[in-house]
């Protein structure tokens, strides 16, 4: 390398996806705090516009984001429909970030994907604001955990350990010898229907299934049925809102314009597309819609 | 505290509120006429959504965040319907942080909270671009100033004192013995509706009235009428569009799914909400709309 | 100057210019990305509402942001309808900044305003990440050049020199003696419309054309007939949508709200406002519609 790069781990990360939109300043509210408690932190959004107190959604894409921050990063996730109640506000720490949010669920993914190394409830008055409101949480409890744990403090000071964490079960995926049996997951800007069908790693013109959501991502573990699946990708084809879908395809560019096709995404799952235009729309898919890979 | 914090006064922050959406660049380059003055400042997001031209809004937006940021942070200001004409850009200092954006009464809630230690029109040609366009004074004036300040420039060197600026009257809030009546302030994302009725602070089950926007807040200050006004939140009900909601609760959990409520919201005012819906629909309340707080 | 400023150029800088929106997780993907790689960059959000697929969008929204950011800033532009296909990922340095994106024709305005000092394609996979997918070139390729480019790789060591990068026509400016014919850019959040009749420099009551996109810009530079356009503002109308708007003003403040009027805007170009209201809508104006400024 020609340049000298600093350390990564100098530079205090915090990462924010929540269901708060952009326009009422209780982001920047969040911001605030936390630049009070770590002025020198830097901070990243990765969603506002998670549906209103839509748990699964922002699961989803926190699962789409994390991989690629450094492992310091802080993630602050606050959908939180049960802010005020007996839920508590956990943290925890994996080999791949550490995150902060309620226990509703919300880390769902991320705990199918990573170990987690530590789980504490977020108690301790130290690493709250003073006044804690009824109805804020994000402002008052997560984002100063959030930035003293961006600061370095180790997460076993924020409070006792948490043995039961909320979670809600994996997205369907059920693997037999013709097909494979999943789930719509998110529609994205675009349109593009994100499936629960992954990882799908391609070998050639093969693909091979590692299911995302049942250990360590990219470790290549076994299927749900205890085989390895394997396919040629232009001899399966999709069902989804009742159409047939013939081929998965490794880009958009593969068809024409206007075209439904579907294929491989960026996230390594099945996904369902209409090169430059609106897959969600002119399937009328929806989470939880189901999709049939046909071997 | 296990860790070494940095001293939070040494980072330069500005923080944008405005009207120009974030679809366009304008809001990019503000930042970038920020980061050429002041490199290594921080920039906030507060909200770019704004209702076009809705100084009021603005006004309060900034009423919610602007507290929880450090007293060194600028916060940019750009709701500008009169870019062009005679109105002042201004700046001001108070113990709570900087301010910076046109004379037409943006500032007015703070300017009602904090005591302002100063007040300058930005005349001075060295803290505004080269060039000075006509329609886009946040870029030509009001950046280039915040980041000055932020960088460390003396308010008073931005220009002469202003002595007369522009305000509007605080939001209504006239206290009797049998009530308190208020207005609708603003509608958030979720639809939760936020009223002039504060600060509502708690005390066992009790209430006590702490107006927002006639002194300091948070300082104990007395009521409009002379006499610090105190109720029952459960023998209280709110009337609005109507409709008369019984009870002010702590937060949503305290209803079902779905139910109206009255509580006291994160900036301790009287709110009206529905649990996991949006009460700014379902009650038809807009901005101005009067709200009763009977005791 | 009272104060102490940084050198603008000791902090990395990168701005993020695409159409994937704000809800998904992308773009805080693709800072992630950079932040891995050069954990000191400051990221600046120029726009992530393009219109999907619109690069010529993408072209203008740059073109309005670019020039206000110091020059070692490095503009990263993710609008690639082409993604997954031959078409190149290229960056290219000028006196004003570095650009990454892919070869679609969305720097055709940088090119138009700026000397290219360097050019090349995106091949070396040093600065790429290791797993590189076929729809998310943002995050796999492009993320990861800007943040190498921001922490100081030279440009010439990301891959070898293109000599025909894509551009599209500059768009319609023809200058008559008894007037010019523009088009419609730009419908900007505000509804104003900016046209392609640019740059617009005042001198006293006078306007001059110097045309935007044929040369460096503000270097007074011929227009395309050859001969320098120079008329009196107040004596000029604009025909657009088949109406006559009178005159050229300075500020949308010079008339009374709710008046339609025409504009040198913010950029020096014309455009076609309503005080206080939305010119887009009333006049139904968009992109490429025609425009004439009547000598």
């Amino acid at each position: 390398m020609p340049v000298e790069y600093l350390p990564v781990e100098q530079i205090p990360l915090v990462t924010l996806t929540d269901d708060f939109g952009t326009a009422d300043g209780y982001v920047g509210t969040m911001k605030g705090v936390i630049l009070n408690i770590a002025p020198n932190t830097r901070l990243v959004d990765i969603s506002h516009e998670v549906a209103p107190q839509n748990v699964r959604q922002a699961a989803y894409i926190l699962y789409v984001a994390y991989p690629f921050f450094p492992p310091h990063a802080v993630h602050l996730v606050v959908v939180d429909p049960g802010v005020g109640s007996a839920r508590r506000p956990i943290a925890l720490r994996t080999p791949a970030g550490y995150f902060v949010g309620p226990d509703n669920g919300v880390f769902s993914y991320v705990m199918a994907c990573e170990p987690v190394e530590a789980l504490v409830e977020l108690s301790d008055p130290r690493y709250r604001l003073v006044e804690v409101s009824h109805t804020f949480h994000g402002r008052d409890i997560f984002a100063p955990a959030a930035a003293h744990l961006a600061a370095g403090v180790p997460i076993t000071a924020l409070g006792p350990p948490v043995r039961d964490p909320v979670t809600f079960p994996p997205p369907r995926l059920e693997v037999a010898s013709d097909g494979i049996t999943g789930e719509v997951l998110h529609a994205d800007h675009f349109g593009n229907v994100i499936t629960s069908i992954g990882q799908l790693v391609w070998s050639g013109n093969e693909l091979s299934l590692e299911p995302a959501f049942r250990g360590a991502r990219g470790k290549g573990q076994e299927a749900g049925d205890g085989e390895h699946v394997r396919f040629r990708a232009d001899e399966a084809s999709v069902v989804v809102a009742g159409q047939e879908i013939g081929g998965v395809y490794r880009t958009y560019a593969e068809v024409e314009p206007g075209e439904t096709l579907a294929l491989v995404g960026s996230e390594a799952h099945l996904e369902i597309a209409v090169r430059e235009g609106n897959a969600a729309q002119r399937l009328g898919l929806r989470p939880g819609d189901a999709v049939v890979l046909r071997l």
